[in-house]
């Protein structure tokens, strides 16, 4: 049974939450000419960026339409659980009020049209995260309900999220006991790489790991991990293969900075094994196959990687053939479900036989 | 014997200097009050970020006293070459005709009394980066000056060093079969992380890998190595633990999206390993250090890497305990002496019994 923690249900377009904003957002919508939130500055080579036949007959945008998912994914992969992320950027919209009211109305459309029509389904929390303080009263508003396992963030923020003014956000959600999801995207309006703008999507796309690495640095050198000792923290479509480089650059600057933020009690890659988890997609690929396994050693722990399709996207990891290498069957079980189970506090429905067929 | 590739000579203050400058110039320092370039943002835990033991007995900075520099670096570690890169942080004047006098001045300056003085040292020639077609003007001045092996840059930029404005700078050093060199540091404005700009030094120095991983992935989807076939980029104190990882990534990325960057013809990591040159400093340290020669093997070239101390900067690597593991002799070689001795055009002193003596 796999968990395929990264899959994403798509809102056709700002009609489909109308139903969800209260009056006053509808209104705001009609007499502003909201179209929906920004584009990603870098065209994505095809069609919000999916593979090819993930457009669904009955029409829509891929990823809106859950039979055709059933189809395509859930069915046809036999997945016992898929963590759905709703990529819509309403972290560009800059009036605080309306991101609110739009993190709503997706969180109950998700509620709505996905959790309470398919079973095998759980989805992240989408907050507004220019103001950390509203984000927090969208994730007490559904924190206990059982079908949100997580809060979502983009990768791309304006400022890294361990400062300060982010810290509401991960209190909520470590009273809650969800974990903090952190998906590849975002646009904050701040370069995408340490030196300014790059010209192309691949740049972008290969790019985005960097974020990655600088949200990690930051979450461990501003101490949330010891201010939330209970906290994950899950990095979606990031990659892995920086991760051991990483930390020994990490390692080795705490062993001589560590006096600027003594608040860092442990090395580094202890907080970043115990509170880190990193979906597989896109799976790294090491030239020589062999690596791959050598690259898992380096990482040091079983517990950390998530099995992912990404579905609907175009660089989609099908579950027969993502991994370079056969895996041992103890870390291919851990891999492919029992990590994500652990984080998501997922129920084991192998004793329920049936109970996730369609 | 040993070829350090990444020395720093440190102008004492701007009256250094003032011999250097145009009377032009010397006015304009005085009138405008002009004390010196940007600091970084980040106070760097000691001054001048140097060993405790670098302060010179007979005053001024670290890395200001050619003597106490022989006595410290070229005797003690018997060097047999040291390329200075002097981080004078000209890149943050934004008058582009006074950054180029400070570049000239400083490039003269290093010439009469460091390379004059000390036939061990060789060093790279300083360009006003918000000028590309300035810069190239002191290339073309300097380029055929044999103690000139190399032009600097630094690896923070405004925009990553592929885009086209950026071109004059790389042809002319193509055009005098100069190495680019791309050091940790530089003050653009623009964040040096992918998600704004984090709270503390140890961040700021772990995350300037990432901008080391963005300029090379600028240079390689831009096309540079194309447009120039003999061109090397040497990365200096920017680590390489990141560098399997940052290949397999955008291998995957330019298979899926290489109709975005038709100019790439080949793999990316091809490009990579014969264009890219690392210095060693700061050495990555993995956990296991049986690990370090897998890493090696990940890297996939033994001509890559090149050993540096960063004389005289607080995270010195010392050359008889920098490794963490003993490496194959042939290795050993390549590191601490062949690949600089390549990439620099570096005559091999081995037959002049004496000639780096004192």
């Amino acid at each position: 049974m796999i968990i395929d923690c990264d899959v994403h249900h798509y809102v056709n377009s700002i009609r489909t939450l109308l139903p969800y904003l209260p009056l006053r957002w509808q209104r705001y919508v009609e007499e502003s000419g909201f179209q929906g939130p920004a584009p990603s500055p870098y065209p994505k080579g095809s069609p919000y960026a999916a593979r090819i036949d993930a457009m669904p007959p009955a029409g829509g945008i891929p990823g809106s339409d859950l039979s055709f998912m059933r189809e395509q994914l859930l069915d046809r992969w036999e997945i016992e659980y898929a963590v759905l992320h709703c990529l819509y950027n309403l972290w560009s919209v800059q009036n605080e009020d309306f991101a609110l009211a739009l993190a709503r109305a997706v969180n109950d459309w998700t509620l709505a049209e996905w959790l309470e029509r398919e079973p095998r389904l759980r989805a992240a929390i989408v907050v507004p995260i220019n103001n950390p303080e509203l984000a927090a009263t969208e994730i007490d508003r559904l924190g206990e309900q059982p079908g949100f396992v997580e809060v979502l963030l983009p990768v791309r923020s304006d400022a890294p999220y361990g400062r300060r003014r982010f810290r509401p956000i991960f209190a909520a959600a470590a009273r809650h006991g969800l974990p903090v999801g952190i998906h590849f995207g975002g646009t904050p309006g701040n370069p995408i790489t340490a030196c300014g703008w790059p010209s192309y999507y691949i740049e972008d796309h290969t790019a985005m790991s960097q974020a990655f690495q600088a949200q990690v640095v930051s979450l461990v050198c501003e101490g949330a991990f010891e201010e939330f000792p209970e906290l994950k923290v899950v990095l979606l479509e990031g990659g892995f293969g920086w991760l051991p480089g990483l930390m020994w650059r990490l390692n080795k600057n705490w062993k001589g900075l560590r006096r600027e933020v003594p608040w860092v009690k442990r090395l580094p890659s202890e907080y970043i094994r115990e509170h880190i988890r990193l979906s597989t997609q896109p799976m790294e690929e090491p030239e020589d196959p062999k690596h791959f396994l050598t690259l898992l050693e380096m990482i040091g722990s079983d517990d950390m990687l998530m099995f992912a399709t990404d579905y609907p996207h175009w660089d989609f990891d099908s579950p027969d053939h993502a991994f370079p290498v056969r895996l041992p069957a103890d870390l291919e079980r851990k891999i492919f479900s029992e990590n994500a189970r652990a984080v998501y506090r997922l129920p084991s429905t192998a004793s329920l036989a049936g109970a996730t067929a369609k």
